[in-house]
């Protein structure tokens, strides 16, 4: 398998170099008839889908999880509709960033390039394969897909769809690759090619990001969990903070920027978290405190929140809930259970809120608004490839930008070094 | 010893909090102290020296190597120096890269912020430990110095210096730390510690980057080894190809950004080569070339140059030469033996030009230009902690402006997603 797989690497590495000065007008125009053709596909990818969906409920899988596996008429639609939202996008490769001139003449561009050859190692969602190959072609890298066995029949139909219709367009041979054994050697293999492929990204649960970057010798883009804090703050708007709250916990709880703790400054406890929680609690919310929220909220049902609770990303309706003396307690309390994913501060005092949003070691800080908003199409950028928690390269939402890197591109006219 | 180092760790991590709000204006001053102090305590500095020297003469190391661990009065003069053009450099933190606004009224600010503890790894010469302090202190990161045995009186007492002036100036406590250890299970112990610390960059030889890329869970910023290359086109200026071709080769062949490889169009390699091959003969160069170049250049001593010499970093008076079909095969050969460092191409014909410094992967691309300007200060960014052979997040020269990241700051009025 060993020398399979390493041909395939070497091939998305040859096509890299090609696809380094392929046109935008080309770009564009193969996403959009990879758009085109997804929908013609329906009923084909339709039934590779079946396959995996029987597979998983013979597995007995759990219904969430069947769900997310399911690709229906409009999910496919959804699916052909972000890649033309990607072709529509403004394409990063060329573009200059920085213009030095020198005194000696010489003039550096810092120019924007793609990385190379992108490997992303997913699970469950089929989506992810269409998402993914949009994002890397817009950005001009060769993509190597890795996706989990679950959702293998489905990922096989999309990725066959959209490569054949990029390959008539013209797109570079290779450019597009899908490892479709499911064996899990082939990662630890992929992951060893440091050299070849230039960087890894992992989507999926905690067990296997972790894995991926202990073995990797690629830089690796980190997915981890989000453990989202609102701070309602001494001088919020109540209002405010409870329909930001409550925004932030239920909208959509399944969520990495969903919030999974709510901090109340001491001075507001009493006035804001009564009502708060009856809404929690109407819209099926469990509730764990401290102390003094349990004190606060005695007529209510609140479990004692653990030391493990601050750290836990539930994913659910679920909440822990602590009252704290002032911003510092606020601020170290995200700092140190916090995964540096997106947290919010609600307060009308103006130097609070830029004390929070400054010492607040996240990737999205918000005033006054709702965490729910970190995600690639709410920050402008289209689709995204996921949410960074790393503080290098990318932080926050990965889209056709962060999936670019740059080079110095330097004019002289016979400049020597004295 | 486990516990004093993640115990430094720590406290430069809680320092790092401090530093997110530090004025411009205060490093600043700081930086202009600390370069006063240097060169007031600079008796103080050359007897720690002296005692450095006086053991790597004991353990008879080599002459260049004995020359790089001297500290003289010049050399203390130009620390200091360049601590005062760091202090000259515009502040990162803070600028706004890009602001978005939203339909939905959110607007958010993409800014640039510390990255948080950066841990500098490095080898024999103490001039890094002013460099470092200097940089780091500007970006706002707190610092953990490992120097080398070889120099770590040097290292000590620059740091000393440099920690006691800074502090007197109200800098606050564990930004800067120096583990005054030898034991090399300290270095293993930090590369464990992700989440405390951000971010390793090992300076030294290729045996200490490997080890180090190999061992940390931390991201690390590489620094390999530079084998450069030159490419005279068909339709190069000759006389101005000679003439970068020697400044790149002979300058400093002891640098990374030096060239090691020379390769010349078979159309022009007639031509160009004898003077070229005769001035490189009397300055000293050894040659090594392909079997045309040997051909060519009959008159004069050139040994064959081996697959392996296309790999070799010589940093040393020795050019292997290679004459090329095309500008195609002189692009392939850079791609695969060279180290993404810097290649120029030397033409009057812009269409190759533009095809070279499109295609070839290295972080500076130069034409008509030597390779030797690859770095901080002749880029215009002050100093630099190293030169990156790395893709992501920093490519070339790593100056004040790549030892910050960003983050997202969001500014609303209320806003829950819908």
């Amino acid at each position: 398998m060993k020398s399979e797989i390493v041909k395939i690497a070497e091939g998305a590495k040859a096509a890299s170099r090609l696809l380094l000065s392929l046109k935008t007008g080309l770009k564009n125009a193969i996403l959009k008839k990879m758009a085109r053709a997804l929908i013609r596909s329906k009923s084909y990818i339709m039934k590779a889908n079946e396959k995996d969906l029987k597979k998983a409920r013979g597995r007995k899988l759990k219904a969430a999880f069947i769900d997310r596996l399911r690709l229906t008429d409009k999910r496919i639609k959804d699916m052909a509709s972000s890649i033309n939202e990607v072709a529509k996008l403004g394409d990063p490769v060329g573009t200059i960033e920085k213009l030095i001139k020198r005194p000696n003449g010489l003039q550096i561009r810092k120019t924007r390039v793609p990385i190379g050859v992108v490997l992303v190692i997913y699970e469950s969602r089929p989506n992810v394969t269409a998402d993914c190959i949009a994002l890397c072609l817009k950005s001009g890298n060769s993509l190597i897909l890795r996706g989990g066995s679950v959702a293998i029949n489905s990922n096989i139909a999309i990725f066959d769809v959209l490569q054949k219709a990029a390959s008539k367009m013209g797109l570079p041979k290779n450019s597009l690759n899908m490892i479709k054994t499911t064996d899990r050697k082939a990662v630890d293999i992929m992951l060893g090619l440091e050299g070849t492929i230039d960087l890894v990204i992992p989507r999926g649960g905690e067990s296997l990001i972790k894995e991926v970057s202990k073995k990797s010798r690629i830089p690796v883009i980190k997915h981890y969990k989000g453990v989202c804090h609102v701070y309602v703050d001494e001088y919020a708007d109540l209002n405010m903070a409870e329909s930001i709250s409550f925004n932030a916990k239920t909208q959509r709880p399944g969520v990495c920027n969903a919030m999974e703790t709510l901090l109340v400054h001491k001075e507001v406890a009493a006035r804001f978290l009564p009502s708060m929680a009856k809404r929690f609690v109407e819209a099926g919310v469990e509730l764990r405190g401290c102390p003094l929220t349990r004190k606060i909220l005695r007529r209510i049902t609140v479990k004692p929140a653990k030391e493990s609770d601050w750290l836990t990303e539930y994913l659910d309706l679920i909440l822990s809930v602590k009252v704290v003396n002032n911003l510092e307690e606020a601020i170290d309390h995200i700092n140190k259970y916090g995964t540096s994913h997106s947290d919010a501060i609600v307060t009308e005092n103006h130097e609070y809120a830029m004390k929070f949003l400054t010492e607040v070691d996240s990737s999205s800080v918000y005033v006054n608004a709702s965490t729910r908003f970190t995600d690639g199409y709410e920050f402008g950028k289209g689709a995204e490839i996921g949410i960074s928690t790393d503080k290098l390269h990318a932080r926050g939402p990965v889209g056709v930008e962060e999936l670019t890197t740059y080079k110095y591109v330097i004019f002289g006219n016979g400049q020597v070094r004295k």
